[in-house]
């Protein structure tokens, strides 16, 4: 395809990008007209929203397009799942200049529709204008098929703390980045296309899951509000948690303690949650900290006992991506 | 409230926009978790999403932040009822540059609110990141109540064509503005606020309406979609369409044939639909035109026979606000 979003103009661009959608038995009325229709089996919706803007939550030299779109839809549709639920549908607002190569959006649209496919999902519909800065506005849909959804505040005293999926990968990919080289390419990788564990979640509700959630802000910081949504405090063990070898080399390399990244990285979207303690978990979870009683006024989440002191959090007004 | 977007940070706006919130028997879950879980009471969901930004669709300087959220909230509660459907739910994508007052995002908030409101609807929940212009993304949700939706594409030959709502006020407000003036107000009101008639979308399902959507194009331009996704052509008369004798003023005061507005102009957010001939309508509707076999090659909307010379149609990546 040659030529600017300008050039193939708005309804030019929407053709392009809805003929390259595929369906699911799920969508019962796609893109197309004033609304999608969507099956919910269960009586019941899940939806949740996230907005990117390049600059911020992307690079156009750090990222192809194909590779924001997959990220993009990753980190809502693993929202869905954090609640115990199937991902159904997606919709995007997207903003896009009109001398930005028609490529671009094409190829997030084809990252999107793959990733909405891994997780079972379909685009459904969407919105498309120009403005300066390309944002990325996505809404992903889910059914949780009959079973309760696992919020944050069901935690309990005396309950296990498990996570699946990777910790810290996207974190040390974005400080490979940021100093300017291009690999471990697993790393790098990782950043640009986190690989969240869709079936993880409705597999945790199945099993008992008192609270979950998944990992967008860091571990700690997500745990954070689980601790305060359940008024419970958390404490993981250090040394239950794996740090790959080639992570330690990579910390050592731009002086990082490779833990820092396990703990505050978010972006990789793992799912941590909480369990009672008699609960048997298959093999791809980590039992990783426990539960427990509020020890002072606040709850709070400690790592071997004591705070985490270095930052926890990450404030979208605050933090320089 | 004082100080700016960035003084109040991530988590204090986030805070003070949900604690405005409320809420309706269908909400199961709300803002503040991974994902909100709404009702879906037929095991369908209706879905639409829309994305807004500052300069193109709305100007601080001619609507407050909270006309711009009852907009916002109500093109997409409008689709939604396009389909037949009773809104539910809104999730809202924000970005919002870090100088910007508090008390902007604040009262956005309370116009998306009470807007929501008058479609039944309620906040569910949202995302807000900071950026350089304020991009307001907005998605809704709606139930069916066990009707099959009404879409563009079921026009037959010999239906009626009508409309409920206003047409063209939006168009003539935005002419008034646009010359430096702020009045007559009610058409300045209507283009800072629309007022789609909800309830007309499902009363017209049940009434039997055969294609349906709302005019957020334009008149021509939205018929236009109903005659090509149903193969048809449709004739509008002229003489059964209203214009106000304030709206007729406003055209000669500046240069417009106020037609033009209420065939071309968007943003009021009328339902139109077309119904089988024998349909007995509200006195709120009016019959407005017919569908014919399609005459040429390419199915078209025409007035009084001809076609609509003008600009029938409304291109994001073309026009200027």
């Amino acid at each position: 395809m040659k030529g600017t979003v300008g050039e193939l103009g708005e309804f030019g661009l929407i053709r392009e990008l809805t003929s390259r959608l595929t369906s699911t038995p799920a969508v019962k009325i796609g893109p197309g007209d004033d609304a999608a229709v969507v099956a919910a089996p269960d009586r019941r919706v899940v939806a949740t929203t996230d907005i990117l803007i390049e600059g911020r939550h992307f690079r156009r030299d750090w990222s192809t397009a194909y590779d924001v779109g997959r990220k993009a839809a990753a980190q809502n549709l693993a929202d869905i799942a954090a609640m115990g639920a199937v991902p159904t549908a997606v919709l995007l607002g997207l903003v896009v200049p009109v001398e930005l190569p028609a490529t671009w959006p094409v190829e997030l649209m084809d990252g999107i529709r793959d990733e909405c496919q891994v997780a079972g999902a379909a685009v459904v519909g969407g919105d498309v204008v120009r403005g300066d800065t390309i944002t990325v506005a996505v809404t992903a849909l889910g059914d949780l098929r009959n079973r309760a959804a696992v919020t944050r505040s069901g935690a309990r005293a005396g309950d296990v703390v498990a996570v699946t999926g990777w910790l810290g990968w996207s974190a040390a990919g974005l400080a490979v980045l940021s100093r300017g080289f291009r690999s471990p390419r697993a790393f790098v990788e990782a950043h640009r296309r986190p690989e969240p564990p869709y079936h993880a979640g409705p597999a945790a509700a199945e099993l008992g899951a008192t609270a979950m959630t998944d990992v967008s802000d860091g571990l700690v910081a997500d745990l954070g509000h689980i601790a305060a949504a359940s008024g419970t405090d958390i404490d993981l063990r250090s040394a239950a948690i794996d740090i790959p070898a080639q992570m330690t080399d990579i910390g050592q390399a731009v002086g990082v303690d490779p833990l820092h990244w396990v703990l505050t990285g978010g972006e990789d979207h793992a799912i941590v949650a909480t369990f009672p303690p008699d609960v048997k978990l298959p093999a791809r979870w980590r039992v990783i900290g426990s539960v427990g009683s509020p020890a002072g006024r606040v709850p709070q989440v400690t790592v071997d006992g004591a705070p985490w002191e270095k930052a926890g959090g990450w404030d979208h007004f605050g933090a320089d991506t």
